[in-house]
């Protein structure tokens, strides 16, 4: 069974770059990586909070939130 | 051919999960993955600091410093 890889960002420069390097660089035979743009699914955002993100873009594998660079912190989403 | 991913951390609880995580996650048929540990291998502080690595956990792909989360600053290494 394929473990879940979520790739949360805002569409800035900082987190498209990320995306198309970092998230494209996962293993699609051992992840199924989804990609969430949170400006645009900000229903989205409690989930991404439950994982501990606290900024984007940020990678949850395995229930983990790692934080790449710094592009916007999840607060200044909401807005 | 495959690219480049460089994997720099340096033994903190931080780095370790990321390297368990987000550095296995990577797929190996798109990049050869090398695993640097900095604390041991002072001499690729360099190395790390010319790809724009500030703080480990950090990985290079493709050229470019994605930083994880944050475990120690560079210059903390080199103490």
């Amino acid at each position: 069974m394929k473990n879940k890889a979520v790739f949360y960002h805002a569409g800035c420069p900082v987190c498209v770059s990320a995306e198309q390097s970092v998230a494209r660089a996962i293993d699609s035979s051992k992840y199924d990586v989804e990609i969430v743009h949170l400006g645009q699914a900000k229903a989205r955002i409690a989930d991404a909070e439950r994982a501990g993100v606290k900024s984007v873009p940020a990678l949850v594998l395995d229930g983990n939130a790692y934080h790449i660079n710094f592009g916007a912190a999840l607060s200044d989403l909401k807005a």
